[in-house]
C-alpha cells in the first residue's frame, strides 16, 4: 500500500538576471521556504535534494549545512529542464517507500546554466541551442495544422500578460501581438518573444507523509498521480515533429494513477519552453484534440480565462532549469489552496503539471489535488 | 509495508587511467551488464539512475538512448564519492515505493573527475584536494590512539595485496610495508601509496522488486538494510577528526533495519579513501572498538583473512567516485552469491557496504542477505 504524500509548503525567489552563486540562490529560496512554514524545524527533515544543472558538487549538503538541516539522504538531482519534477517524484519515492518522512527540494538555476547548451546532442550538427529543435517544431507544427505565425504568438501575448500578476515573474511587461510579431527574428521560425529566457531563480518545496503533514499545514496539497518518460536524448530520434510522444505517454500514465480524465482538470503548468510547445503540450497531454491547442489559447484569451499557465508560463516567468519544475508545482500548490492571489482560478479541486526537456524526449506531468 | 527489493546483475569496466568518455564508460559497464543477465530484456526497464561527478548532463536519457531503453525514469544523482549508494537507495526507493519495478543504475567517472576539487569547502583556505582532511584526520588518529605510521601503512599492503585477486582493479601492484613507507611523502601525514587514486571506471547494477527478481534471477541478493546521514558539508564542522560521525549513523541505521548485530556481517566495503579511513570507518559502524581498527587490520593480515575490502578497497581498485559505491556493491553481491571466484569469503550470509564523501561528512551504508 503507497502512503500518501503531500506538499506542505513552498519557498521562492523572484527570477531575474541577477549574478548570484547557486548556493545563494537555493539558500534564498529555503529560508522562504521556513518563513511561510511556521511549525517546520531543521530536526523534522530526513532528507535534502538538489535541483539544478549547476555543475558545483555537493549542493545538498552544502544547503543542509547552511540551513541547520543534518538530513538522512543528501544528493542532487539533474534531468535538464525536468530536473525539478524528477526531484519531486524522487522526494516522493522516498515518503512512499518509508525511507523519509518530509523531505525539502530546492530547485536553482543561474541565468548562465550549462544545461542550455546541447553539447551531447550530436545530431544538431553545430546546432547546440535548443531555438533549433523549436524551429523544426514549430515549422513541422504549422505546416501539419495550417497553423499561422500570428496564431503562434498569442501564446506570448498570453504567458506574458498573465506574468504581470506574479509577483516573482521576471518579465514586468505586456506585449502585444505586433510586440511578438515585429520581435527580434532569431530563425526563420522563432523570434525572441516566442522564448522562454534564461534566468536566475530558486524555488523549494515541502513533501511530507500523510501522517506528518499534519503538523506543519492544515490544507496540504495531495500528490495524486504521477507519470514519467524518456524517449531518446537527441531530438532526431522523435518519431514525429508535431506532438510529443513521451509527454502523451506521461500525461496518460499520471491521469491514469489519479482516476481523472483530461477534462476534468481545472489548471494547468505547461511546459513553453517556446511558443509552439504549448499548443503541442495541451495537445499531447490530451486536454484538447491534435491541431486544435491553439483554439483553446485563443478561446482562453476571449473569455479571460488564465487556467493555463496561470503564474505566465516558462515564456512569462523565465526559466531557471533546475527551478522550473519546482515552481510550477508551486504554482498548482498555490491554485488548489485558493493562496493565488490575484492569479486565483475559481475554486479548482485538480490540477496538473507538465515539465520536460530537450525537445520532449523526456516528460514529467503531476497531477495534485486539495 | 514495503515491497523487497533485490539486486539481480551487475556489469562493471576495469578501472584504468584510460581517457575514455564518460557515455562510453557508462555504455560499457551497462553492456557487460546485459551480457551478465541473460533473461533481461530492454523493454523491463521501468528507470535509469546515473551516478557521476561528471559535468556533463542528461546522461541518463543518453544512457537509455545508446542501449534501447525507454524507461519512465531518468536522471543523474550527485554527492561526490557516495553518488553510487545514493542512487542505488534511490532506485530502492522508487521500486519500494510502486513506481518501478526494475531500475538500472550505472555509475561512472573519468581520472580527472571535477568532484575532486572540493572548491566549495571555504574552510580549507587554499587546500582543496581531500588531501588535507586526510591529513589532519590521520594526524588526530595516530595521536588519540597512539597509532603508528607504520600501522596505517599495512592498511595498503592488505589492500593493494586483495586486489591483485580483482581483475578490474586499478593496481596491478603488490607492495610492501617498506615500499608504502618510502613512497613519496605529499604532506607530513600522507604517503602516496595511503591515498585512493583517481581513475576512470564504471560500474552498473539492475535492482527489482520481489515479484519481477525471479525473471532475471534464481540467486539475488536482498537489499536489508539501509542508513543514512550528511553531518555539513565542510569537514571543519565535524565535531572529532578521530571518529566519523555519520558513519556511525548510517550503520547504526542500517544496522537496526536489517535487525543484525555488527558481528553477524560476514564480508565488509569499507570506504578506505585514505588508509587512515579503513580503521576509523571499522571503529565507527560498530566492527571493532574505538582505536582497536588497527589491530583488526593486522588480525586480518596474520590470518589471511580477507573480508575487509576482499576486492581491494579504494586503495586497491582505484576511486572512480560515481562508480565506487556501485563497485563496493557489486563485490558483496558476488560474495554474497559466493561468485566472488579467487577473492571468495567462506560463506558469507550477510554483507555491509560503507560508502561515504569528504571526510565523512555524509555516509551510506547498506546491509545486503541472500
Amino acid at each position: 500500500m503507497i502512503k500518501k504524500v503531500g506538499i506542505a509548503s513552498y519557498g521562492i525567489t523572484k527570477f531575474s538576471r541577477e549574478d548570484a552563486k547557486i548556493e545563494s540562490v537555493l539558500l534564498k529560496a529555503t529560508k522562504n521556504l521556513f518563513e511561510n512554514c511556521s511549525n517546520l524545524t531543521q530536526k523534522d527533515i530526513d532528507a535534502v535534494l538538489v535541483s539544478t544543472n549547476n555543475n558545483s558538487k555537493y549542493l545538498s549538503p552544502i544547503l543542509a549545512e547552511m540551513t541547520g538541516i543534518e538530513p538522512k539522504i543528501a544528493h542532487s538531482v539533474e534531468s535538464l529542464c525536468n530536473s525539478g519534477t524528477n526531484a519531486i517524484i524522487s522526494a516522493y519515492s522516498y515518503i512512499a517507500s518509508g525511507l523519509a518522512d518530509v523531505v525539502l527540494v530546492a530547485g536553482a538555476e543561474r541565468y548562465d546554466s550549462p544545461g542550455q547548451i546541447l553539447q551531447w546532442d550530436n545530431s544538431r550538427g553545430e546546432f547546440k541551442h535548443p531555438i533549433f529543435w523549436a524551429s523544426i517544431f514549430t515549422k513541422s507544427y504549422k505546416k501539419t495544422f495550417s497553423v499561422k505565425e500570428e496564431d503562434l504568438a498569442l501564446v506570448s501575448v498570453k504567458n506574458h500578460r498573465q506574468a504581470q500578476k506574479n509577483p516573482y515573474a521576471f518579465s514586468d511587461k505586456i506585449y502585444t501581438l505586433n510586440d511578438v510579431l515585429n520581435s527580434k527574428k532569431l530563425t526563420n521560425e522563432i523570434r525572441l518573444l516566442d522564448c522562454s529566457r534564461p534566468c536566475t531563480g530558486g524555488a523549494s518545496i515541502i513533501l511530507a507523509s500523510e501522517n506528518k503533514i499534519k503538523e506543519f499545514s492544515d490544507k496540504p496539497i495531495w500528490i495524486t498521480g504521477i507519470g514519467q518518460k524518456t524517449m531518446s536524448a537527441g531530438f532526431t530520434k522523435t518519431i514525429t515533429f508535431s506532438s510529443m510522444e513521451s509527454s502523451a505517454f506521461a500525461a496518460q500514465s499520471a491521469l491514469k494513477m489519479s482516476k481523472h480524465q483530461p477534462n476534468e482538470i481545472d489548471v494547468l503548468e505547461i511546459h513553453d519552453a517556446f511558443s509552439v510547445c504549448e499548443p503541442m503540450s495541451l495537445e499531447s497531454i490530451g486536454i484538447t484534440e491534435k491541431g486544435k491547442g491553439i483554439d483553446l489559447v485563443k478561446d482562453m484569451i476571449s473569455t479571460n480565462n488564465s487556467k493555463i499557465n496561470p503564474r505566465g508560463g516558462l515564456i512569462g516567468c523565465g526559466h531557471p532549469l533546475g527551478a522550473t519544475g519546482i515552481a510550477q508545482t508551486i504554482e498548482i500548490f498555490q491554485q488548489l489552496q485558493s493562496k493565488a492571489e490575484s492569479r486565483q482560478i475559481d475554486n479548482p479541486k485538480v490540477g496538473l503539471i507538465h515539465n520536460m526537456s530537450a525537445a520532449s524526449t523526456s516528460s514529467t506531468v503531476l497531477v495534485l489535488e486539495n
